[in-house]
């Protein structure tokens, strides 16, 4: 069902994932193809990324690993962290909740999803989940809360603050729980203005992040980051899920380039910029916001009008569609979004207007 | 402890996987680098690909699906095809019972293995275990046998023939197992010499198998064939196992590149040739094989004198220690084996002997 | 913290299994004790058993496991049931979803809770979940829907009716998905009254369930019957799942006789008796019911002034603790309640009242 | 295909759970019967028993837990123990690699299977394996061994000498895994003559350890015992597993007869005694030991003529059949054997002998 990009004249906006890699990605590719090096991330690309993400986090003694994809990061990184009776807190919207086909259940451990608000996990929330918990006489005979899992930005676009980041730590520490950010978009989550959260602050916070590459100017390849230590036969443990890539390099070249020149924060800064033009174009057509999101996601309300008018132009995602022929729609830009494609989008919904 | 080669006096033949890719494969990388694509293997790359292995295995409605590396596809497609009582049968030297982390088993499976020869099964070592399992009146509490699992060439670079995969074949047909094979060096296999198993043929006697990249000229990626019926799900147990790339047209270029004119064959051909020189130059040197391998995998016995010599200059995958010094070694070309590293060997191991 | 009951003054009503078995169960153990029989459930009394309950479901060719207790029976159940990327549509309130530590998902499987409504699923419920998930494009990328679970009676001591179920299974049969009953306390469904499902309405409707014998007069066991036909391999996977009793003539023995001239439903129907009277007393005595169950657990709110009065003297299950120091209670009756025991808490409520 | 023991002709010596339970707990069980008490375990019968069991272990503050039956003791307790990517090292013969249907690999764990000689690891063996495994520059890739399993009195009916366990704990030591003995049989090793392994010296040299009772007297029930400490979460891991007992006090009570005045020593006392006179009557009989075994499991080669004779009177396990139609036998006592059950058989053979 889905189509190629014919002739220019379908724009697309449904991912962040739509295109290739950064162009300075593919050239240290090319460089570098013929060089020897060994498998499984013994290699000097990896060894220089991880300093780098080191360096960038602001713990020069972090375990760095770099896997493939997001699922098998979280599903690996979970694992890694729970005895086998114990599950992970989430979001009800959380992506290892909803879209990664139950790989946390597959290793055996239970999502213990909690309520939250725009993709958001509030501490509160978590605070009295672990109490009530704790106090169920029965508790015993039920999975045991064993760690907490967020993403950042959520999967709406939306951005935990540093003090609601701080609040959940507390409450991780009181109940002793390691926290653990999922930073599929990360990227787009630092560049997204002033007074976000920073590497170093999440890097402060948590036990474990990662932070994403496949959405954000590589090929693929998403970097594990714990600050202080990797659970012990981590390396194995990746290996079991399949999540060693033998030609480790591609990954180490990758993040290397992307922490290189802050390339990683400069390319998310565009998608953003991009974001907030769009969100403009959006509603400057009549077309309302669903939320409010500071990052590369945009939600709006299409009317029936809009969407016949768009149809066989832009695509995007549908994230709701609703009784009257509405739809909540995911416009994504990224790394790759052209200016002169937020302008052919403006035009189409202008012509909308005018009809 | 590994090194990055210096300044090209090290020679490396430690194994299959220590260059990028085919330069043809990073061309096409390149030039379709910013074209959009929808994610997840719906894209006309993947598209292409697919047709063109059906063609190649000569099974028009075969179901591929692209994974990203060996050890996660050899788990999915066994989990795909075993209930949860089941285990798969393999050679005690199989990948998936020594190198893999436990990957079958993480997903519940028992590997039962069986003695082999220089990393074959026997049909009849099969025939027999089965015939005495289901005689055993225990049979009831023991893991069931639910497939057979070969990997063809071997960990040893050794192949089935023709008859010996059809005699696996039969037993299997017998009783009722389905059998895999485990394509990782599939190309070195396919291109060693008259009267090898063809593509056809093991898709006609193999339930599943896969068609090794990562190991054959591709940055990464395999390509799972069921060529008469996918088991059901098998996407989302891709997905749920993290085995689905988001950029999925990366994989379906890479093999649309290897099955466009022959590349794949002709690439792996190359590999063989120079093999077959690397096994003259260590036999003429003194170094006797340690097996016969037809594929692109050596293994010679060097002793303690000529690993004297090569220290520093030559690496290779130590398989065996002795306790006289000397060393089973394996040695690998590939697609990317240059002519002037042999004749660089060749000349290393001549100043060895005028010592 | 718990205590054994002492001289007679404290009364228990917490739970349904709080003394051993029906005295015919101890008698014909101690009957039977010396004779020799095979293991595994390869013995007579077992093979009478299966008879009479396959008897007693109008399903002379069901197949019939008996299993040690509730929740390795429902894991069971499930896995043998489930694809691996399959999960079980349950209540949010099942006892799969809440009070087995998550056994479902150690075996790999998620639990799909959905809201519910005294215990109870909905038709209807499940239907719209399921058209909404088929419909939605990243449906691949979720936990598929593999099965249905219901518990009858359920946790809040509900019961559904014929109607309900056939509409269930009208559901289940629509979407190609299995239903399965969870028995725990299935003879006191039996029991409650007129118009209640019956034990030949459930092997009608549902693809497999269990009669529960741990809280309905066994010492422990469950009854496992698959109506139609066993999933493939279910002894092995019993076994595998450490639900294989060695003298599986216990529980043979215990179900033989408790589905002999109709001990099961007369036994239960005593817990029926005591409970509506049960009823009458804590509602005669000012404490409202909390919801109107028709089986063998009740529930009613008792205030601060009765908790107080009955501590140290009554014992009870505190289903939920409110700030006016008032709670929701649940007695449970069984077959082994006494009488007098219920006069007793009615001359303790009494007194209360006059305070 | 089993059948019943019918008019006392037929002498049954096929395994040791072919009866109920001693005389005294039958007593016990049914004196208390309608006693109520607190389930799960937290009951004064479990309670006290642990006091019992702990006291005879000589370890005062030693972690006790009971389950039902041997698999799920060994995969419960082995999955406590175990990080996901650790594998279990066991003898090729153990019975967690042969008979529990896959129950570790379930788990998520691989057996790590070494040659044995009559059921026994030896300390060596293990010392080799280990450090051949740290060797190995691939080690990382390899499930990585988590502890070794042992079983006493091993399948084969031997036993561990004290010398050969305590060589085995200090490889453990040496390369900091935990020992862990399946004591399913165990009664019947601490019986077996002078000299043989004491309770306290298992308790002082194996991390966790099981003493079995369905074997050994009990209707069903084996303790865990974790001498020092118990794996964190190990009642919820346990339910998690299916196996805590609803009314934990059957097993509580089981355990305390078992461990009153000596009661299981005594009666696996009265097996040995009887499986020595076993041997007598087997080899007087000219039936040849297969191998020498001091406990409840007699292992004899029977010629044609023999089983000939015997057939439809005396019933024994068939170890091996071979091809002259001879084969080795098993021959069980238990704690139930009469005397005159051995005179019968002994009677059998003399016609036999005779003919």
């Amino acid at each position: 069902m889905p189509q190629e990009r014919g002739d220019g004249q379908m724009l697309y906006f449904n991912c962040d994932y739509m295109e290739g890699a950064h162009p300075k990605i593919l050239e240290r590719l090319c460089a570098t193809n013929l060089k020897q090096t060994f498998g499984y991330g013994e290699d000097p690309y990896c060894e220089s990324a991880k300093k780098k993400i080191r360096r960038a986090c602001g713990f020069p003694e972090a375990a760095v690993y770099f896997l493939v994809g997001g699922t098998q990061t979280n599903a690996t990184i979970i694992k890694s962290m729970l005895r086998p009776y114990e599950g992970v807190i989430a979001a009800e919207s959380g992506h290892i909740n909803v879209h990664e086909a139950g790989a946390v259940e597959t290793g055996g451990h239970k999502v213990l999803a909690l309520p939250a608000s725009l993709g958001k996990l509030d501490a509160e929330t978590v605070r009295c989940y672990l109490e009530g918990f704790f106090r169920d006489p029965s508790a015993g005979h039920m999975v045991q809360p064993g760690m907490v899992y967020i993403s950042h930005p959520t999967e709406y676009g939306t951005l935990y603050s540093p003090q609601e980041l701080k609040a959940l730590r507390e409450v991780c520490t009181r109940y002793g729980l390691p926290l653990y950010l999922d930073g599929a978009r990360l990227g787009y989550g630092l560049a997204a203005g002033e007074g976000v959260l920073t590497l170093e602050q999440i890097a402060e916070c948590c036990d474990a992040f990662y932070i994403g590459g496949t959405k954000v100017g590589a090929l693929f390849g998403e970097a594990a980051v714990f600050p202080r230590t990797a659970p012990k036969g981590f390396f194995t443990l990746m290996k079991q899920q399949g999540a060693v890539l033998a030609k480790g390099r591609l990954l180490g070249l990758q993040f290397d380039t992307l922490f290189t020149d802050g390339l990683y924060l400069r390319i998310s800064g565009h998608a953003i910029e991009m974001a907030m033009r769009l969100k403009e174009i959006l509603t400057a057509s009549g077309c309302p916001l669903w939320l409010d999101s500071p990052t590369n996601q945009q939600f709006a309300v299409l009317d029936k009008c809009v969407r016949e008018a768009l149809a066989g132009k832009v695509s995007y995602e549908v994230w709701e569609e609703r009784e009257d022929g509405s739809a909540v729609a995911r416009f994504a830009t990224s790394w790759a979004t052209k200016e002169e494609d937020l302008l052919a989008l403006e035009r189409e919904l202008s012509f909308v207007r005018r009809a």
